[in-house]
């Protein structure tokens, strides 16, 4: 009865090209063989939605999918790779999904910036949360009856002694496929999902070479995604981008309201991973590197940056008494909130401690080695909030100010993320000529933060800017310019950047600039305080961010963000949050330390504590209202501005 | 921003009702609020497909969904439930999503016959595999911020401590909702899945009183799903019907033959889980329970079955070394497969022992208890294969042999399942009068297993059925007729039926159920001679089978099915596979049990035995070719037709 297929012809448009293919092959195949590229990142998992293409006639069978709606349904889209020929067809290639060549993905923006690992992940024994065995299994034969199923399992387990194995639908549905067209000559790729094992997926032959993660923080102001080769356990490459969510608040408070007003949960979820998706897309096309080879992502983010991602209602964030929906997430699949890697990718979202102390900070705490150091420690994270924990292996406490997102760039003109053409580095000289160096050498575009940490530090030593914030018109008149009314500061002139004006620092950003640095300051003041140390008593102070992948402590200081300590004391470890992913992503060590540091750490309400408003206003000076508390910091060239009532 | 949602007007045909509504409301609703009664088995989960209605012109927003493929979305055909009206709309109630007062499902064969439950599930404490916490939490204060989802996992582990828990996507989704609208008094309905306990649903108050599990035995030739109070531990009804595969092969070997040659593996699945929503649908109902709160199915069959309920490759069962894709099934969501329960619900699939001993049988060795029996005991199951597990708590070996349908009344003329109206006893007085008693006691409709057996043996015993199994002319020639060369023997005349004609039994008729009970008796005959032990060291016999609800053991002795044992050692126990599969449902240590069962039963494979076919071939007589195996069995009243060398 078996029959041999008969063929079909398919012509595509508007390329005039017809083939002939066996009935029943995809679309995707049949345009390959007609010699039509058409966009696919995923290969034909189904899972990228690229190669959408149009039916003009004929009869076709489509697999069900969330990646066409209703209405592209009924305008006869159907995706290449998930659709089968059934008779002859006339196709037609929308020329979004139109391969073209040498075609160059992205702005000049989204180039590669080399996003720092400072902290490295040693200590953590490699063992990627989802993983790869190449298992050469025996064939069954009368002799050896096993099925498949379970012949698989005994493969995996004698890797994974005792492991609660589970196998989903779709792994089970391919499985006798796999095996058998392999001669059972597999790879099993398995992720942990607390106490059960899950098989990933199952594929033919040897591809323990190829496994990838992402290690993604999700901030408030920036999302940075970062490629990870699971085998070397090495960094692949990095994207950042801001996030779209920002047109509906610079701050996720706002973001929430907005939310709840509008109904708009949902589309702030949407936004956030087509964020991640384009920087995924990025990653994926300059490293050559397929999607379904992206088996898992770790995702690190405050409370409510992930409450948008995986789509919980954040309403509780913002109302007394705080509290999140979940400050646990289980580790779910991908593609259940529309990431785009492998369709049975596993996505760990790091846990939180409250609604303002999130996975960013348990990573990071992890990432410096915070949960094992015998010595007491100080970390700051400065991000669109500020977070401040104290601590070491046998305790910690944590609190959170609204620093905003002024060093990421946001609110400050010409700020911009650390990446090509932000100036990372300034000095000042004492006749008032500044000097810049940007990321990656190139013409400068903007300042990112640790650019901004340089200039207002540089400025105020050289007597431009008065411990008030004020721009000081005694020094160096031919740098300050006016406009509308406000006093500008040329940082670089207009024939020296690429951004054709000149690159200037206004009034209005320093005072956001001090605004932020004086809200971290008072948190980690009132937290120091909360706790009866001293700051004398504290061994290493750790301040992350993501300021670019230079940052000069003293600038930090002389601006009174962080305490007087010697510099030496005190270390830029960059992205941490990030890199406590990454560490987690690499090793179930990691993992279960964060889980660990979210269970144990104690969250201190700055808003509750009375005195973290005066400590803030205090702060609102360079370096602050009590000098004493800055002996370090000399006075500036040209003192002006002092605050009344100053000593 | 709050702004009041605008009204939408929603016009219905062909009533021409038309109705004002919230716009973004449903448009279940909006016929709802019309008073038009649409067709909704789920209640608006968008698990049943049944409100299926056509769009004839305005905006909306529909839910991705696969119960409608691509030519029905391009007809316009939208689920009422899961689309919300955004504009005013025209929408068509075709007839079939209609409901009508007073309509009565299924025709007389579909209605309850009564499934015996001959095994009582005692010694099998109460822990249903899915079950429900009404659990009255604390509401979030700021004296306790926990948040809503750690708050919930506090509440279970009260009731399940050391659980690992895990909460699905859909479930975290919706919680915050659900908690907040509830003031933290929700019901938690949790399932076991091998190492992790799932969080399934979230209620809110307290639903704990609705809880239904379905057990289903997927049989070659018979389905039957009873539906279960999984808070009463009882059987609330249940239903079978044939399975709609039949019309592709009698056997499953030539199913799964079919299903290689025409590729339609998908449309075995797709027929075999459209009758079991038949049934799931009558049962709800008819007995006014909702889709929504049956939460899990635990499903036996033969190993065959359960790869085309899975949509697994079978086609290793039937080539050598017969080996399946799986015999251990891991928890599914009953949705994976197309079961319409609760979208959350589980599918527990119990593990068969090799491909052709199935979940079937570890299901039934575990309901009759053979796994913690001291004595030796022996497991015979009739189905369309017939085997037989020989063993006590310390041991168990297994065979299987291909018996056919017949005792399911498939292959027989008016042969039936054991529904009502189905002859399931029948006397034959001396003077060759035919006495029948049928299910319900309604008109003779066909004869069932139990009946058939009787028939035979009373033939027999009448003389009317020689030995070889030919009609015999010497006696009550007034019951038999000739018809097209066949002669024919009428157990109930056509005035006396409710089928218009004569109910009679053919001589094909009497081959087929020969060649059956031969089969079964090679069988036990087989495996009993293969480990070395005598009939009489063994205790207890339990002969399994949807034969109907009475099964006169003397009737099974007399014919040679079973061996000439005292008949106060047989034991007739109905269908062991839905037991089990109930059982289980209400267990965990049932569940385990089944488990265990199926690691350590050791398989016998009679087709490798030489002797079978020799003890098959004697054992095509009644009682047997060797008449000193039965010496309690008379000798019939008119001995004819004694096969050649015979003593």
């Amino acid at each position: 009865m078996s029959e041999r297929p008969p063929t079909c012809r398919v012509r595509f448009l508007p390329d005039d090209r017809t083939v002939e293919v066996e009935c029943g092959e995809t679309v995707l195949a049949a345009a390959q063989k007609a010699g039509i590229y058409i966009s696919s990142l995923c290969g034909g998992d189904g899972i990228c939605g690229k190669c959408r293409v149009i039916l003009r006639s004929g009869k076709v069978s489509s697999k069900p999918t969330t990646l066409l709606d209703r209405d592209e349904i009924r305008e006869n889209y159907i995706l290449a790779c998930q659709t089968t020929v059934q008779g002859d067809l006339v196709v037609e290639i929308p020329p979004e999904t139109r391969v073209e060549e040498g075609k160059i993905l992205g702005d000049e923006d989204a180039e590669r910036f080399g996003l720092l690992s400072l902290v490295e992940g040693e200590g953590f024994p490699y063992a990627p949360l989802v993983r790869k065995y190449h298992l050469k299994l025996e064939p069954p034969s009368m002799d050896s009856p096993l099925a498949g199923h379970e012949r698989l399992y005994q493969g995996i387990l004698a890797h994974e002694p005792g492991a609660s194995l589970q196998t989903g639908f779709a792994v089970l549905r391919d499985l006798n496929r796999i095996l058998t067209q392999s001669n059972y000559d597999v790879t099993a790729t398995i992720g942990r999902r607390k106490a059960t094992t899950e098989v990933v997926q199952v594929e033919p032959g040897d591809t323990t070479a190829s496994n990838f993660g992402l290690a993604i923080d999700i901030g408030t102001t920036t999302l940075v995604v970062q490629l990870i080769d699971l085998v070397s356990a090495k960094i692949v490459d990095s994207e950042a981008k801001y996030n779209s969510q920002m047109k509906y608040g610079e701050d996720y408070i706002h973001r929430i309201i907005y939310a709840e007003e509008h109904g708009a949960l949902d589309e702030m979820q949407r936004l956030l991973v087509a964020d991640l998706n384009e920087l995924i897309e990025i990653l994926v096309r300059r490293n050559d590197v397929h999607l379904h080879d992206i088996t898992c992502a770790v995702c690190a983010g405050n409370t409510a940056m992930v409450h948008f991602l995986i789509g919980l209602d954040p309403s509780g964030i913002r109302r007394e008494p705080y509290v999140p929906v979940a400050n646990y997430i289980p580790p779910l699949r991908a593609a259940q909130v529309g990431l785009r890697i492998n369709p049975r990718g596993l996505l760990y979202t790091l846990p939180s401690v409250a609604a303002y102390v999130g996975a960013d900070i348990t990573a990071g705490a992890v990432a410096i080695g915070l949960d094992q150091r015998d010595d007491l420690c100080l970390f700051i994270d400065v991000g669109t909030n500020g977070e401040v924990v104290l601590g070491n292996r046998e305790w910690m406490v944590c609190c959170s100010a609204s620093a905003g997102p002024a060093f990421e760039g946001v609110g400050v003109e010409y700020g911009m993320r650390a990446a090509r053409g932000a100036i990372e580095r300034i000095r000042i000289s004492p006749d008032c000529r500044v000097e810049v160096e940007t990321v990656g050498g190139a013409a400068p575009r903007g300042i990112c933060g640790s650019g901004l940490l340089d200039l207002l530090a540089e400025m105020f030593k050289a007597g431009i800017l008065a411990r008030n914030g004020r721009f000081s018109e005694k020094c160096a008149a031919s740098n300050l310019v006016e406009r509308n009314g406000e006093l500008r500061f040329i940082i670089v002139p207009k024939d020296q950047t690429a951004v054709g004006d000149d690159i200037v620092l206004t009034q209005a950003d320093v005072s956001n600039l001090i605004r932020s640095k004086a809200a971290i300051y008072a948190a980690i003041s009132i937290l120091v305080k909360s706790v009866g140390v001293d700051l004398a008593e504290i061994k290493d102070i750790f301040l992350a961010g993501g300021f670019g992948n230079y940052l000069n402590i003293r600038s930090a200081i002389t601006l009174g963000m962080l305490p007087d300590v010697p510099a030496e004391r005190v270390h830029f470890v960059g992205n941490t949050a990030v890199a406590g992913a990454r560490s987690a992503l690499l090793s179930e060590e990691a993992f279960e330390r964060i889980e660990n540091v979210a269970r144990t750490m104690t969250y201190i309400d700055l808003m509750a504590n009375p005195k973290y408003m005066d400590e803030f206003v205090s702060a609102n000076f360079i370096p602050h209202t009590d000098v004493e508390r800055f002996p370090s910091v000399p006075a500036p060239r040209a003192a002006e501005g002092s605050p009344q009532g100053e000593n």
